[in-house]
């Protein structure tokens, strides 16, 4: 971590000054549970969002889409969880729009709107809209229990929030919330998350500095291969007036990697609630000849049921990553590759090494294991952490809806 | 079927005349069972395999390509299972030609080789060696067991046989014997076929029927998505001869269309014992821009975890399958799609119909689900075979090599 970069202990999306929020329940959820948040800036402010590539978007997701495009600039947005308002044509783009243009109503615009939970469901807008005035009354600077209420199978709230020193000395704070643990894949499958800054900067460079924090935090991730209806990351910072410029470059690089450095650390507390996890993989793919060959590798070993099982049972049946890593479309020459476990080199010049059994066992059983793949074709690298398939995953799953 | 395909009860590998096999143990699979099976021809035959494409092939698969394609004929093969004589380098080529070598000097080539089990370990050579000229004297026309001794995690034999009249009334018989349960996916995932005939085919004939019907078989079926290091599929005619003439036109096509059935059968068989299966799907794509697309959108329907786990509930959380065909990269527009599970349409036009839940829940919860997926651009067509993804599959899964 870079010397400017000051974590925030306990700090969350609201550590960033400007910021309410609040959230309510509407009866969505079974459960009863909380199910509607909104979050309201003083002043509009610069905004990038980047949303699922899944061809089959969420109603949300198209309104929201549509409006920051033609003016990248956000100052509430509204969250409900338990129904992502997903495979619901005309009438879901209708209550998508209602549910903006009540929030505006009430707490000023321009808003834009965000739904995760089952999909294939019309909303209960009814509901839902009875529920944003609610919210809007309720607003604090601490933001309630936002972190809760954008929640579905999590089971964990993800929050984090940083300083980072300008170069005059001034601080400035970037604060993230986030909402997943299935379907995470890159491309934004069934993940939400919302990094906020006081930083001036303007929503071009915004754009720039978002599409790289999500490359290397939320792209880096998956749980089970999905990508989903609804997910997006939203980026705000505050916007330059007269009187406020944009940072310079070299302040905006402090930020940038501060950005960064939160998205990644949501990221990782994504992983780290995976649907029925028990333990993560780090796969880094070494010695490709692209970036997107490396990438293609680590996801490939990185979704592999076979790997993934192997991974539940602390089994390190290594063979099944290389198996993986030679399915994946690359012109992989096994007599080229290495793979190491931990510290232990396992595989190398076309067949296994003369490992110690028990150590590498040992290093496969831990909560967090390394695998190292060395492709020998190139120098791009990739990453990718990926959580276990385990039973519990299967029953997670089986019984969502039902 | 075509009336000219007599099914043969109790049919088998070995119904086909001229055929003989036996099977033994050598102590590979610690559990003592069956482990080594041979095959022998009363003369050679026209021979063509489909290899698996992956990029770490096993050492079987690297000797048996290269034997079949300096010479596309076979008299013998051996298959032993428990190691997959897979990622072993210079030595795992070694031990598969010394396998084909001790078989030909005790049963008469030219010979193959097929390995299944775990990967990454050195073959036990010395075992596998003293196990071949034992089986060679065991030979039987019944085959002995070597349907059971290819097996690995499989539950249950796999076998089929059928004959066809020919135009001259002359009846051939095609048998097939296969080994799969995990691992299977398009491409040969780990999975052994072998299918044979005493109708006469030259090999190059034989090559351009094979592809048809593994491409309407084998690619057709997907249990976790995973492709392997070893397998393949091999099939056998009677090689023209002076007074043997190769099959006409017309009675090629019967025979191909055999050839077909058998590879579909065992297929479907295959998936019937996929690992921790307790329901299969059939997923149909329809009305697709190409071939290439609609298979495309079947497999990314079929590998999703999501609609896996779905199918293991018997939860009817169909928005799953729309989900996983928008991430398939393939251009389709949710307002064209419609989706039929059994004869329920429950989306059409870009949002739910108004489908009976009840009756829905019921065609879901049946043995085999069929789904049906309108794109609405084109008119090709493709179908998968896919198994539900059970708590049982991680856990076999999770505890195999150890």
């Amino acid at each position: 971590m870079s010397e400017t970069l000051m974590p925030i202990p306990g700090g969350s999306f609201f550590s960033v000054p400007g910021l309410s929020g609040a959230a309510v329940r509407t009866g969505v959820k079974p459960s009863g549970a909380l199910d509607l948040a909104v979050v309201v800036a003083d002043e509009p402010m610069a905004a990038c969002a980047l949303f699922t590539t899944n061809r089959a978007a969420a109603a949300p997701v198209l309104v929201s889409r549509e409006r920051l495009n033609a003016e990248p600039v956000v100052r509430s947005f509204v969250v409900n969880s338990g129904n992502a308002n997903a495979l619901t044509g005309a009438r879901g783009i209708e209550n998508a729009e209602a549910m903006i243009k009540t929030l505006e109503q009430c707490a000023g615009g321009p808003g834009i709107v965000f739904s995760t939970g089952v999909i294939g469901q019309q909303l209960p807008v009814g509901q839902v809209l009875e529920g944003i005035p609610r919210a809007v009354e309720a607003l604090a600077e601490d933001g309630g229990d936002l972190e809760q209420a954008i929640l579905t199978t999590d089971t964990c709230k993800k929050t984090t929030a940083v300083r980072v020193a300008l170069r005059s000395g001034q601080q400035v704070t970037i604060g993230g919330v986030a909402k997943g643990s299935g379907m995470i894949h890159p491309n934004m499958a069934t993940m939400l998350a919302y990094i906020a800054t006081d930083a001036v900067i303007s929503a071009g460079e915004l754009r720039a500095i978002a599409g790289r924090a999500v490359d290397r935090s939320f792209h880096e991730i998956s749980v089970d291969g999905d990508t989903s209806t609804n997910d997006a990351v939203l980026c705000l910072a505050r916007l330059p007036t007269d009187t406020e410029e944009e940072l310079d470059s070299e302040d905006r690089k402090r930020v940038a990697n501060a950005i960064t450095y939160v998205a990644r650390e949501l990221a990782e507390q994504i992983v780290a609630d995976g649907e029925g996890k028990t333990r993560v993989m780090e796969v880094r793919v070494e010695g490709a000849a692209s970036g997107a060959e490396a990438r293609r590798v680590a996801t490939a070993v990185a979704n592999s049921s076979l790997v993934k099982t192997a991974l539940a049972g602390g089994d390190p049946n290594w063979g099944r990553i290389i198996s993986a890593a030679g399915a994946a479309g690359v012109d992989v020459d096994p007599n080229s590759i290495s793979l190491d476990l931990g510290e232990h080199r396992v595989f190398e010049a076309g067949l296994p090494t003369d490992y110690d059994s028990e150590a590498v066992g040992h290093s496969f059983s831990q909560e967090r294991v390394v695998a190292v793949l060395g492709l020998g074709r190139g120098s791009a690298s990739s990453r990718m952490l990926t959580t276990d398939l385990s039973q519990r995953y299967v029953q997670i799953n089986s019984e969502y809806t039902t």
